[in-house]
């Protein structure tokens, strides 16, 4: 419902005058990364499955064309020209899972030019906010080492549609769990619950709480025991677990304080009391810098939740990506802002061995040994396979990350491998700019 | 929809223990900011109206006890105590748009237990993202000095629907604009649109591109001149303009480079064509900072278009917020976590002249000469009075930022009023803390 109108005014009047003037060849837009934010070494390509729903959607209907005129204050036959709009062009993409480095286009759209237009807005909404995500929950579980992961992101995601999101991209890059229950059954994610912090507060001690908990919380519990002191609350944790006799699966949450030095305690304390296979979850502003730290110095703790920080990717929300017209009517075109430079024409990306990836021409021929990255996932407007699942992305972040190199792993000062240019590539670009200038200085 | 099972796991079990344990006496729930981001020296209270759109829908059905009990992995009839629970508790909250300072409650939710739980994870997460993009945006205005801004942060936002939020935020603190379409339509602010420069690539030429535009465009037109070369984009635009004669509000925009001395040179290439009249739109990575160092520098830009740093609150783009229960069943109660330690019972701001607020209890008499801030918007589950207008909560916003001392108005290193805590709130605390102390200790 808010889906076509949800758009850049400018896509609406750009695409009418393309109508009016008659440009309904084809033209190919690239939507790529031009640099990496800071503290990242690698991106992992998402929000391909709902940027393709919104493509399979895509119409414009009397409704919109409306609300398009009462924008603009423009006579709604004026936009008539829009009615009915729908996309049937030709998406190639890298699918979601993929790891993605500076310069490589993400998604290339091949549709006539009003269509290719109009869709821009939404699209770079899509996989600009969950290629970010992504990325940034991929660092925690390359920090992780091997340890499970939660998502708790959802109350300081931005708004509950991105809450949404996060649960999503944390069950892609392989987290065990999420706390949202919405996303857990649409994504089919484990879910994963402890308690809060009121919980306790609400009982006249932390004892009852934990008691009461326990009786209408059949098999394992976890207790959050730090509301009033970590120490005795661990030691009451311990107490009731002890009677409780529930089994492997039951833990205690840590949130706030020294994690690392509170969970050697809490382990002391539980081992002490015959309880070692109760385990420890921390959380509270968790990162893959404070997990990486965590790990680094053997913190016994077994389960990371993270919430704010990798839900809104807090040291680097947002990424500097572009979607760019590289062709119209067979003829490659460049953009040659300062800074802002475009290399021409549709594209692919050649990945060879060890994730070292040439960007060329999407006509190229492969080079011996390399795997094309950008799939044909569009034809006509409907997908060319059935909806990618969870488990298919997720298999292919992890056989990708397999094969990162050790900076684009770093947790500290990452360097991402810059793809190479392909010969073809390179000349095409060197054409395309001689013939703008040659034009412009005329 | 996704509503009722946009939550976390935990508020599930907790209400429904708290239902089985009988505990459904008053609750009272306080949602605060600990501590303002780095950056920031006030806060815009935003997100309430949704908040209360939330509440008032706010409903149990059988679909989503399915879902709870699927995801718990538990019989469905353990979840019943939950069917048909609804919202019908009090709300004292902070209206929109006013400015709030570290520790002052934005809302306050007065329920049966397990209802002022179940509400949280939705609550958090509409006000933690709305807060701190409103904020963001309000940094923009002070910095803009009196000069028009936009919202271009669609495309960069989390998500269209964070996008939707972001320019109704944006014209909540005064921006003049938006691209977004569908915002425009919802919230009743004006469209903004120019050209992109996948319009301009799409010409043969520049100029024949500037001339196509303005074909289908009747009135003001806006061209991109930095495609190529900006300092021809903008000789071709004052051509064209020249000779087509749409009169004010016409404009040419820059996106890259020193926008600045860009913008110097604009001007004097305009004004010699004897287009005073053509105003600049500045945009590119724009935020209070940019914009601040633009304003100072006496740069001729007429309008700031703001997108992605500000859509997504870039330098902060979470707040360090908590839901906390503050009292129980006629109870103040208190959280001692280390760093995190919590206010006891109900509480009030009582705003003197010049934004001097005192933190105190909801039921202490307001000291002479202070307004108190937060107000009771809902009651029985049913608002108070009519939804709120975005007219209504700027004027509260524009009121507000009158009275703002320097020091957190400022740019760089901005410093917030720190309200006072009044006397009966701080022998509460003492009391309240002994008391949990004592009981651990015993």
């Amino acid at each position: 419902m808010m889906q076509v109108t949800t758009t850049d005014l400018y896509e609406v009047t750009m695409a009418l005058s393309y109508l009016r003037e008659g440009m309904r060849a084809p033209a190919t837009f690239s939507l790529f990364v031009r640099d990496l934010p800071p503290g990242r070494g690698f991106l992992v390509a998402a929000g391909l499955e709902p940027a393709l729903d919104h493509l399979s959607r895509f119409r414009i209907g009397r409704a919109d064309v409306r609300e398009f005129a009462e924008v603009l204050g423009w006579p709604v036959e004026t936009l008539e020209p829009l009615h009915g709009l729908s996309f049937d062009g030709q998406v190639r993409a890298v699918p979601e899972g993929r790891l993605v480095f500076p310069g490589e286009p993400l998604v290339e759209v091949t549709a006539p030019l009003p269509q290719a237009q109009l869709v821009e807005t939404y699209l770079l909404s899509l996989l600009c906010h969950q290629t970010t995500v992504a990325s940034k929950a991929a660092r925690c579980v390359l920090a992780a080492g091997g340890k499970p992961l939660v998502d708790f992101s959802l109350r300081r995601s931005h708004g509950p549609a991105a809450g949404m999101q996060a649960a999503r991209l944390g069950a892609l890059v392989g987290f065990a769990g999420t706390s949202n229950v919405a996303a857990a059954v649409r994504y089919g994610i484990p879910g994963s619950g402890t308690m809060a912090h009121s919980y306790v507060q609400a009982f006249p001690s932390e004892e009852e709480a934990f008691r009461a908990f326990a009786r209408s919380h059949p098999g394992p519990v976890t207790f959050v025991v730090d509301t009033y002191d970590t120490g005795r609350g661990v030691e009451t944790a311990a107490r009731v677990l002890g009677e409780l006799e529930r089994g492997p699966g039951c833990a205690v949450r840590l949130d706030s304080g020294d994690l690392g030095e509170l969970a050697r305690r809490a382990r002391a304390t539980l081992d002490a009391a015959g309880l070692r296979d109760v385990g420890i979850i921390a959380s509270g502003g968790l990162d893959e810098y404070a997990i990486d730290g965590l790990v680094r110095d053997g913190a016994p703790i077994d389960v990371f939740a993270v919430g704010t920080r990798v839900g809104v990717a807090a040291d680097s929300p947002y990424l500097d990506a572009a979607y760019k017209l590289v062709e119209y009517d067979g003829t490659p075109v460049m953009k040659l802002s300062p800074g802002k430079a475009t290399a021409p024409g549709p594209k692919q990306v050649f990945r060879g061995p060890g994730l070292r990836d040439v960007v060329g021409l999407a006509n190229e021929e492969p080079p011996a040994g390399t795997e094309p990255l950008l799939r044909t996932v569009m034809r006509g407007g409907l997908r060319t396979e059935p909806p990618d699942t969870l488990d298919a992305a997720r298999a292919r972040f992890e056989a990708d990350l397999a094969l990162l190199p050790e900076p684009a792993r770093r947790i500290e000062n990452p360097e991402a491998p810059v793809p190479g240019m392909s010969t073809r590539l390179g000349v095409l670009s060197t054409i395309v700019r001689h013939r703008i200038e040659a034009r412009s200085g005329s």
